[in-house]
């Protein structure tokens, strides 16, 4: 299957039968009806905060809720609830305190501050936007009409580059397109050459910017009233569980393979933050550190995944220049070596399944490897599931291998061994060189070389040691050490050819991490679910699955007649007691707004009270894609109720049951 | 029913069947089995800042997921999830910028820092502890054993005051009690007063401390990279929900009462947190605000909790120097005013339910009214539900009043109407005096005056625009502002009594607030649900409710063999579809040894799998507090305990349908 590049939205990609996808549209119904806003929008709000309203907020649970089933209870995992607040020792060992930078310029009149690969990008691409234009103008033809999305987006980000119709030299228009497929990998100094090269300047003033400089991404406080205790909000989990691995391995009765999970929210200060809930100060991450033998990386489950088939976009794919996908099973993927391993592999197929439940569109997924040039400074291996959206392909789960890298750098800075100890089931036995030192001896003859003698010793290698023994047979043995000669003689140091007997054999283990940011998640769903009837364009539905909805069903009496609301409180009651959440929407507006307001909110069913209630204990059942309605008594309309929302039943099959509704077929009007 | 002071643990509460509690113990099995830990610990740790483990972590989310079914979902509130990071304009509005803020003093010669109250509180406690053994000594007794607990936290808190035995006199005994019953109420100049009068130095070193200087709990952080707009990390969840209320009185058409909830981190800088989980930096805190007509504070559901007995401590009995509680119905703790309102009393009940509903002991339960004095500067009215355990009664949820306080000061400061439209059934139609200025005429002639003479005008009630109108008719009226009178006539302002008529009434709504501390809430069930079996004082049991437990059912198979396991998985594929979270111990430890790490795990079940399971199919079932075991066939014994963790059957009930296991008696020894 064709994709495309990133950044660029594939209209191919979009829903065929709904109205043509309004982003514009889709951010006013998440502001109409409360799924998030921007926070202290009374205050003028903060870039890159949101908060959710009620709808985001029970959606956004719901993920949860079907992520820790999927994942923490399905796989026995270790749950972890760790700070945010954290020591920057720890984050000076992560190499967060040294690296977790971006590059920003600063505008040098106003002091307007940009991110400097951002504001590069954003002023080639406006360029080549002009260039098109100019060529089309050229050609005679009407220049293209801006999508409705990216028109809305301009008019927010006013620090946005604005295109002009002017044409470039084709020779031009192929660097810059080389430069913005690379824009992820250039360094200060090349992001500094690209501004002074293509005279690059600051989009809003037209002002020269400064030389890049780094920014550190983690917001920095004090913790307690001294002022010497500096600590970071995290800007991952994964920290909060490398610190704990000590009390888990020990949790674990001390084996390996097991996982921890950790969802909660981390911090990024993001310089200049747009794009609404892809790119964000505060989120909602979930994580999972699997920890496993670096000698085997088989996983007991892979079997259950196997034969799924994923699309993937390998490294060496990408390198030669394109973006084409390959459609393999991850049996496939993992024993060609695409993928490294097959717990690597086990997690693609898990994340793939997860994302599928809750309502992604899967024809707009793709596991994206790394390049070694992108990669993490932890990371040995890659995968993303990137999601499509208006705003083109999406991160929104990284799957990395990062081997036995922050285990080892906390153990090499604690002096803690965070070790597993694997009883061998039969000792290992084997001759080995031994040297032994004396240091008593060494110390008052080299002073000062004592150490740096007894580090070049105990570092050799067995063929060192062994012509080394040789030597010092001999009588003495030379020396190299720190561009100097030293001579040694047996007095100095001793090497024996031992027999060693091993009954444990210790291992710091290697972690696969699946990562998930669950706000661009929520997003890219929220996209893949929204459309609009083509009669009532205005108003759009949020093809939600029950699953995730934030209500599962809304009640709906026919009329504000008293007799009605008690049996609207009865239902809703039935419905709660099976763990059904529903809303009752007894306001005076017509059943058919209340039908569509119910649309916007993504409630999968409703449920209509009118006379026939009183009289004949009937209740109405509206599905919201099809619109069309069943009818039955109360008890049979809430088990089918309760067999959708299960998904032990789909539309099809409710219809089955329940005969269709013919008393007053202008209700939903 | 007979309590104590705070602080001091009251022993006559405490269970009576058990082993006498040990915090110590306690504390050693929380990191045992990993509960909880302190943050960073392979960093040498941080105060106040702790980790869940797997069990803290499984207990945490039971308790939260039950909190959301009891009073979300049970009275479709309004969830939310809003930022951490807070926009410091909104937190100077609410007025913790300026009043969050505890009293601190320093060690004049080494530094350290201590939170004043605390320091007096501890030095003067000490003073009395070494007056009371003294005492003893002179009376020839055997001076007083301290409680292992208390013992164990001085070991500790090497800041905490040491007791000497000295006796003092009987007025000085008598002062220092009247102090620490104060203790919560003094301010910088008074704690200044005390430290001076009675000599109090720093505890660790015995040197003098700096005056006392007022230091502000919130973590402060810079948002974005210009340093120039400056954040807080949210002191409590309430401002989120506060300056959302337009968005979401939207959400629930228009009307009240209704209420927002939310459930997420909030922290507290504090000076220098002891107490374990009982003062920490950061928190998990559910907070419900409640939106209610200030002139109709009545609850539609308050018949619910209308007969149940609560133990209340009001205001003035706590005046009269008692402690002694009072145990009312709700509906009599309203009728007669103590509660001020039915949606007060309303949320006691449920709050009390909740907690009994956990597990916590109901006999260490009470509802304290704050006085007047410690009352927060935004609540009208306070009623604390607060815990014993062994550190005294401890705040757990605070239930109160903060009347239009809030929203009155956002809506001042962002010029929003945060206010409640309620259209009136008949329009209230009266007459009344309004004025008209003429500001035209008043400008010129009263220049710097004329806004000063305005605004007086604008605040005059009825009685005197009567006057004033009287006066005008008669040619001109004398009217005093800023200690001046000025002349004015019909030409400057002209008074009409209007007929007025009003078809909406504006207000804004007041605001109950329960606001639940989940992490001492945690602690405490912990306390309450510890003990020790006498025949085994080593290990400890959690007697933790079916509903909260981290994990429900343990599956121990009875030894390694490879027949065995097959068995465990399927047993427990069977729970988790039922979802109940179970855990296989297939370690070797012997079966009592892995039964006792389940009950110190607070797991109330275990089935042990068997060579009869292989042959017969048959599992036995054991229950962790009596430790008697029963026997049944697999899928009987699964749906047994379906009923216990659904609460629809007791033990007692599972005898009559499991018979008694006779196989071999000895596998629990």
């Amino acid at each position: 299957m064709a994709t495309t590049a990133a950044v660029q939205p594939d209209q191919n990609l979009v829903k065929k039968d709904a109205h043509p996808f309004e982003r514009a549209q889709l951010e006013g119904l998440m502001t109409k009806r409360f799924f998030y806003t921007q926070a202290f929008e009374i205050y003028g709000g903060v870039a890159g905060l949101y908060d959710y309203g009620p709808s985001g907020a029970a959606l956004q649970a719901n993920i949860i809720s079907h992520w820790r089933n999927h994942f923490i209870i399905e796989e026995d995992m270790l749950e972890l609830d760790t700070t945010i607040m954290t020591l920057s020792d720890v984050l000076k060992t992560s190499g967060h305190v040294d690296k977790f930078t971006d590059w920003m310029v600063k505008d040098t009149k106003n002091g307007d501050i940009y991110r400097a690969d951002h504001m590069v990008e954003s002023v080639l691409e406006a360029r080549l936007k002009g260039d098109e234009e100019a060529r089309q103008k050229e050609a005679g033809a009407a220049p293209a009409a801006a999508a409705g999305a990216a028109a809305a987006d301009d008019k927010k980000s006013k620090k946005k580059a604005k295109a002009v119709a002017v044409k470039l030299d084709d020779e031009v228009v192929r660097e810059y397109k080389t430069i913005l497929a690379q824009i992820d990998d250039y360094n200060g100094e090349q992001l500094a050459e690209l501004i002074k090269k293509y005279d690059i300047r600051a989009p809003a003033t037209g002002n020269e910017v400064t030389a890049p400089t780094e920014f550190n991404l983690m917001f920095e406080s004090n913790i307690g009233p001294t002022g010497q205790v500096k600590g970071y909000l995290r800007p991952e989990t994964a920290q909060g569980h490398f610190v704990n691995f000590e009390r888990l391995l020990d949790f674990n009765n001390g084996r390996v393979p097991f996982a921890s999970a950790q969802i909660g929210k981390s911090f990024r200060n993001e310089i200049s933050p747009r794009a609404g809930l892809l790119r964000v100060r505060e989120f909602t991450m979930a994580e999972i550190e699997h920890y496993v033998d670096p000698e085997n990386k088989s996983h007991e489950r892979f079997s259950d995944v196997a034969t799924l088939t994923v699309p993937f976009l390998p490294a060496k794919v990408q390198k030669s220049g394109s973006t084409e996908v390959q459609k393999l099973t991850i049996g496939e993927a993992v024993q060609s070596g695409m993928v490294d391993n097959e717990t690597l592999g086990y997690f693609i197929g898990r994340i793939y399944l997860f994302l599928e439940s809750i309502g992604i569109n899967t024809s707009r997924l793709r596991f994206r490897q790394h390049m070694d040039n992108e990669m993490a400074h932890y990371a040995s291996d890659c995968w993303d599931a990137e999601i499509h959206t208006s705003y083109g392909w999406i991160e929104c789960v990284g799957c990395a291998d990062r081997s036995a890298y922050d285990l080892t750098m906390h153990s090499q800075r604690t002096k803690r061994d965070l070790m597993v100890q694997e009883p061998l089931k039969e000792p290992k036995v084997y001759q080995k060189y031994v040297p032994t030192i004396n240091k008593k001896v060494l110390g008052p003859l080299f002073k000062k070389n004592a150490k740096l003698i007894e580090d070049t010793i105990n570092a050799m290698d067995q063929d060192q040691l062994k012509s080394m023994q040789a030597e010092l047979e001999g009588g003495k043995a030379t020396l190299k050490a720190g561009g100097e000669s030293f001579e040694v003689t047996k007095e100095h140091v001793e090497i024996e050819y031992k027999t060693i007997k091993e009954s444990v054999r210790n291992f710091v283990p290697n972690v696969i991490e699946p990562s998930f940011g669950l706000g661009r998640i929520f997003y890219a769903l929220l996209e893949h679910s929204f459309w609009a009837r083509e009669e009532d364009k205005e108003r759009g539905v949020l093809s939600l699955p029950a699953l995730v909805a934030p209500f599962k069903v809304l009640i709906v009496p026919i009329s504000s007649n008293e007799q009605l609301s008690p049996l609207a409180r009865q239902l809703s009651n039935k419905l709660r007691a099976l763990g059904i959440a529903s809303r009752i929407d007894d306001s005076s507006a017509t059943i058919g707004r209340r039908y569509a307001r119910n649309d916007e909110l993504g409630t999968p069913f409703a449920c209509t009270i009118d006379f026939a209630s009183v009289s004949k204990g009937t209740v109405t059942l509206r599905e919201r894609d099809t619109t069309t309605q069943r009818i039955g008594k109360v008890d049979e309309v809430v088990d089918v109720l309760r067999q959708l929302c299960e998904g032990r039943l789909d539309w099809k099959g409710a219809c089955q049951i329940l005969p269709a509704y013919t008393g007053t077929q202008d209700v939903d009007a």
